[in-house]
């Protein structure tokens, strides 16, 4: 299970920092919209983007989501990838996330396919939840 | 040279992300008060931290910038740790950070001693900076 302070602040407008490690062995550290069902942190990506291409099964990955009003309030998730989902369901997803941060359909052109990818825990830390 | 642009928000009161491999292989996102000179991106922690152990010289670590009141400006450093700086200087550090984020000297109490890490980019990426 995802801490429910943890998923009530990723179902929120609030940002998360994603961290995984590119085939260079540096760290990437991308702000991200995020989501959150009951069990999992949610991202939504592109197939061709360098993060779907790292987000492996095996991969080590982080999200940290902030407070967008006070960054003290943040929760950090250490976790691995454990599924994924394409077509209609992952293009919704995206205008929904798009709704919620920007009160709009989500305008930027898409180069290859959406994909939502399900991130589940291993360890999770919340600061002022 | 660290690109001026996230010299600049990095020396203003915005949160940065910083990311780096701890000993389990997990990553460890934190949010963290930063600073930069026109070389480096400061972080102040303490010495008995675990990033402070973690953030060996060849250790890669990444800190990612946000600004406060619209976090799609923000820029991205992949680098390494290229030197430190404890005692007075350390100390004092840490309260000009506190003055920057909180506007007070800082007020936690310091278990170890503090530390300034200099973090050199081998890698930026500004976004709407």
């Amino acid at each position: 299970m995802l801490d429910p302070a943890i998923a009530d602040l990723a179902r929120g407008p609030n940002f998360g920092a994603l961290s995984f490690v590119l085939p260079s062995g540096a760290i990437a550290t991308h702000i991200m919209w995020v989501d959150a069902t009951d069990e999992h942190v949610l991202i939504n990506t592109e197939l061709h983007r360098a993060k779907y291409r790292a987000m492996t099964p095996d991969a080590k990955v982080t999200v940290t989501i902030w407070h967008h009003a006070d960054p003290y309030k943040h929760g950090e998730v250490r976790g691995h990838v454990v599924g994924e989902v394409r077509g209609a369901e992952a293009r919704a997803h995206i205008d929904a996330l798009s709704h919620k941060y920007r009160g709009t359909d989500y305008a930027a052109r898409i180069e290859s396919e959406r994909v939502i990818l399900k991130i589940q825990p291993d360890r999770q830390r919340a600061r002022g939840l």
